[in-house]
């Protein structure tokens, strides 16, 4: 006999951890849909072709492919058992699973560009698999859900972005810090200091400033190779402190040869001077935010939950390009994602999920017979006609049985009928919490709960 | 450059299907919480070996495997490449996406016994996927909807779970036949008539008594090698007509010698008797019906709609045996199943799903440049932290435009801020559908649009 177990990187969820996920995700629907963003669906798989080639090496590695059906070995040729494992996958499977929600909402645009009436705001909370080590926090199977704008190169869809993300955090009970930084800024830096090529190094060590200290992090700069002259040319920017605008202000001076640098510096002021009505969060200029190089193009974004400690729980940005891939052009946008597992983890840390059971009736009815539960299921069914959570237990078994089931079930109310109790057509109602315990008229039973809850 | 295509068998969901999907969802949802069935969530795939050896030969061959990552090929020998495919499986896949949602919920049950209050209702809404041969309204990915009660064989869960259909079926508008048989009383049948390899092609053939008549009946079961002495003793079973208790009645006759045929009918009866309070549905006895035979042990379920020709929209039955393949005995239980596009594919036929934009305020602020939309953003975020769904157009477009773009979204209303209106702290509200316009004051927005909804 075969003792059953989880592919490893995969989740059960229980009844309560799919309640607390549900109560995320349905938060963020009800702010999705009133911001005007439109859900759609992708099938779990894709062709294989749609999906390799658009994650780097890497991300090809990880995706997992499906077998194809049938005889799936007959393109397979003796000599391909020594052959790369990667050069023969397409020899043996043409599907492979939804590895972000990106590309198929690219591949999406592309096949119904007919129907869609731009600028198109899309949002699709989906699972996505990859196949990573798994480790804390990070599964092989996990939901995405991203929220984007095609169409259009207005900022003021980043402005929406952002008090997007500020109302489901705020509704969440989370305050949030929302990094912004802008991809043309950085590029800027580059430009002025002459380090295409060690951006990312750069930002990395600058990154550690608060943590080690500016000695520490140009000697980080200059093992990476950052040249003196670099170094002396961007320093100012270890120094640049005060509002959103003091800093913006700063960065102008050091970016002002560059032409691309100052339309990023534009960009970011824009999009502060603008944003208003944010609740619980804060704006933050974030120089070292260099998340998505390789697509973005304009702003990027990354929310951090305040009072934990948790890398962060949602990103994005604005693109040029969105289905270039597949052939359309001309296809700018920005988008958001929202990480819910993060989230969760957060929620349940902070202690913010409510206490779903405490909102709410939920009955049991015990079990003495079938006279008995022939007259309790009439009210069942009567209670679950108004609404209200109700249980006959299935089987005449013993009291205490009975009542152990109810207790680590939840149920806040029994209700008894007996022989008595048919004869007089009442019945014994015992709140669970208070053990306090009394007669009631069957008939006004549902108006009873009713004022309750 | 690829022009993206999908899979065979699978489907994007557009904004409005999505919508009408979540409708059926959402009125499920809620029915399986009145009625006290608690979520849970497995992973999309389980370790081949807990998949396999569950749904036949035939099934075996539609699940669908996932390639091992990396080396896939390093078990393959170059014999293999001449052998049976199904053989080889093993080598290069071990984990297989979910073909149902009973053997991942056997899985759960075994797995988490420990933590689990029973008699345990737990519902269930994931996709699953099959190899099979996609045709009109089969698909290789769809949805699954399932309730279970599993620790139990008390009779009442059947008359709850007949309630359930009833609820959600009549809250989505339907009309509905619930059939039902009872694995016993086939039994019977078969025992009776010593008929029990020929039981398949016995309900077959009865099946058509309606459309062909008694005669063609009898010659087909002749046909498949049912004895004269076996139709003979089995033709009273023609003739059974009337209530469902005059049905039983006469079927108690047939079946008079057979102890487990009797305790059938005593089962049907007994859901019958007690069966209250159904709003839209009928229950229909149906010797016929007599699906799932491998793994059914009691009653047989099965819902069609009324007024629309389409197969069953919905099945279930009881079982002795859930969770034996996984080495936990005596776990008895029954179920039911919606099926979610066949339901989708009725309501939409019939024309029952609601006018979801009717009921809706939805508004586009029209972009007349940075300053005018500087005001209008800070409405649309009004109106969104008061729950209306409203969005700035992103662009300083041309009015034709903007307009064509508020008319194909749907929109209820537009809102022009210009820069009088910006002078005076006014706007100008057109209703799309009657095409009135009148000037209002910006703080006395929010209020307006709400007394409308």
């Amino acid at each position: 006999m075969q003792k059953p177990s989880l592919p490893k990187g995969t989740r059960d969820f229980s009844p309560e951890e799919v309640q607390k996920r549900e109560y995320i995700i349905n938060i963020l629907k009800k702010h999705f849909s009133t911001y005007s963003f439109h859900p759609i669906e992708t099938p779990s798989f894709e062709n294989l072709s749609t999906l390799t080639g658009k994650y780097g090496e890497e991300g090809d590695r990880l995706i997992f492919k499906i077998l194809n059906s049938g005889d799936f070995l007959k393109k397979v040729k003796p000599e391909d058992l020594d052959a790369n494992p990667a050069s023969v996958t397409t020899k043996v499977s043409d599907k492979a699973l939804r590895y972000d929600l990106t590309v198929p909402f690219a591949r999406y645009v592309v096949q119904h560009q007919n129907e869609i009436n731009f600028p198109f705001r899309r949002y699709q909370i989906q699972p996505v698999w990859r196949a990573d080590r798994p480790q804390k926090g990070r599964f092989r199977e996990f939901y995405q859900c991203d929220a984007d704008i095609v169409g259009s190169t207005s900022l003021w869809q980043e402005i929406e972005l952002i008090q997007l993300y500020d109302a489901c955090y705020t509704e969440l009970g989370l305050g949030t810090e929302i990094h912004i930084n802008n991809r043309k800024v950085l590029s800027g830096l580059a430009e002025v200091a002459n380090i295409q090529d060690q951006l990312i190094d750069f930002t990395v060590a600058l990154d550690k400033l608060d943590k080690i200290g500016r000695e520490k992090v140009i000697e980080e700069m200059q093992q990476k190779g950052i040249s003196e002259d670099a170094i002396a040319k961007l320093s100012p920017v270890f120094d640049i402190k005060g509002s959103f605008a003091e800093q913006t202000e700063a960065l102008k001076e050091v970016l002002s040869t560059s032409e691309i640098g100052l339309e990023g510096i534009d960009e970011l002021n824009f999009i502060n001077e603008n944003l208003v009505g944010l609740n619980s969060a804060d704006l933050v200029l974030n120089l070292t935010l260099a998340r998505g190089l390789e697509y973005y193009t304009g702003s990027i974004l990354e929310v951090k939950a305040k009072g934990v400690e948790m890398g962060s729980i949602g990103g994005g940005g604005r693109y040029n390009d969105l289905t270039g891939i597949f052939g359309l052009k001309n296809m700018p946008g920005v988008g958001i994602s929202f990480g819910l597992d993060r989230t969760y983890l957060v929620l349940e840390e902070l202690g913010l999920f409510p206490d779903f059971d405490d909102s709410k009736v939920k009955i049991l009815f015990i079990n003495f017979g079938e006279n008995e539960a022939r007259e309790s299921i009439k009210l069942v069914q009567k209670l679950r006609g108004s609404g209200i959570q109700s249980e006959l237990y299935p089987d005449n078994a013993k009291l205490k049985k009975q009542f152990s089931y109810g207790d680590k079930g939840g149920f806040t109310h029994v209700v008894m009928i007996g022989g008595d109790e048919i004869e007089n057509q009442t019945l014994s109602l015992k709140d669970l919490k208070t053990g306090d315990q009394q007669t009631i008229e069957q008939g006004k039973l549902v108006d009873f709960i009713n004022e309750l809850s």
